[in-house]
């Protein structure tokens, strides 16, 4: 087993047709400062939720944040909303200690494998993997990086400037990423893929932990194996709320997922 | 009342701490080709929400489209998932005839009035409502243009052309909305302004009532009184599936609304 399918494995404790409680080990491995990724955690909850439909794909999944969990036993009860002859959805909630940390809707099939008829976003060019530059640890420990090797191309990587250097520069990161243990990605590895990269407000000196508080995350093709390619951007920051866009493209430079997240700027 | 206002009115019912049922009359004036258009229903359903945890506006809200309701009777079943200091999360469940038609998450709080740090997508240079073509009926009849005026941009109109005519044309479509009687579109509306434009898809020759399967609207910014203006985009149309991007301006040039669906093309 790979380490992110060990990571997000989930076990059937109990459940009838149309409702289930899993089990789930939080792994703290994949950690942002000591809390579990949200993109890692999107792909464990819906991974309970297709078990639960019986559908191999989460087409759309939408996740609000409500507090962090801890790394540790978790529990994810799926509620089964409608089956389907194309999808079906399932609305989760990740549960630990009593205490409900995410609520996750997914509306589940299959990944179409028909040549796009449009494709209107491609792949920027990028130099390759090996020219660009290991994500780091930022201002807080980036745990998960002991899983996923994320390379920042190096004009888009964010670092402290003072506020007269910052002018101009748009928020927008690219980058690589694939597992360190040499798995590919599979399609619920991209709802992971849309989240590896540094927030990219810290290119408007915005620094820290910057709390998700909803991601819905679009997937579009199963992802060839290799690297997969990501750009993330931010549009909008007002008032400490911002978003951020992630496309995620694989080794043949298909569009794979397209997510978009509203987040909070780290307090400093 | 405005039409707007009155067709999203909800009236408690029951309910308790954490937990209520709303009646909504859903208004089939508000509809495309008879069935209620789904920015309508998901203001509808952000407004008990709303109610429900006592906060202004729906900062993010994701449906999943479980099946079309009918206009008519219909009932929202809220249950509040968190209340914390900044914003607030509850989970909506619209039901019709005893079956549940849209899941929709709502994490509420209160808009922010700063200015932005950063705005990186400006309204496109767009001629003026006046010398713009009013949507008119597709190949299905619009009800929801009885309540909404909406004026698209001539060069981005989609129509009716031969494959050799489209290579090459853009699934974008700009233009302004208001509504009929004159109310200033709030918060709320906004939920509707991200659907209230053609599929753009018609663009590339996919005619025909293009079901959303999920939306997810971010609300960036209370809008000013006046027109508000959009732009919609797809981006990737592979196996029927496309997804659709919206963003809204108001009238002062200040962006106020994202959104992006997963939809499939009409069957023609």
């Amino acid at each position: 087993m790979s380490s992110f399918e060990s990571a997000t494995a989930v076990r059937r404790r109990s459940g009838s047709q149309g409702s289930a409680t899993y089990d789930v080990d939080l792994d703290a491995g994949w950690s942002i400062g000591g809390k579990p990724n949200g993109g890692y955690l999107l792909a464990a909850v819906a991974n309970a939720a297709l078990d639960a439909v019986g559908r191999p794909h989460a087409l759309a999944t939408s996740g609000h944040f409500l507090r962090p969990p801890s790394g540790g036993p978790a529990e994810i009860r799926v509620e089964v909303m409608k089956t389907g002859r194309t999808v079906s959805t399932a609305r989760t909630v990740l549960w630990q200690s009593d205490k409900p940390c995410l609520d996750v809707t997914v509306t589940a099939g299959e990944l179409p494998k028909d040549e796009p008829e449009h494709s209107g976003f491609a792949q920027p060019p990028m130099p390759p993997p090996e020219q660009c530059r290991e994500r780091q640890q930022d201002d807080i420990p980036v745990e998960l990086l002991d899983h996923v090797d994320v390379r920042l191309v190096p004009d888009t990587v964010p670092f402290h400037r003072a506020q007269e250097q910052r002018n101009g520069v748009e928020p927008v990161i690219r980058g690589w990423m694939r597992f360190h243990d040499g798995a590919d990605a599979d399609a619920l590895a991209l709802l992971l893929a849309v989240d590896v990269c540094p927030p990219t407000v810290f290119h408007l000196g915005r620094m820290g932990w910057a709390p998700t508080v909803e991601l819905t995350c679009l997937l579009r093709r199963e992802p060839a194996p290799g690297w997969l390619a990501f750009e993330a951007r931010a549009t909008l920051l007002a008032g400490g709320w911002f978003d951020e866009e992630a496309t995620v493209w694989d080794s043949t430079g298909a569009l794979v997922a397209q997510s978009r997240q509203l987040a909070l700027v780290g307090k400093s």
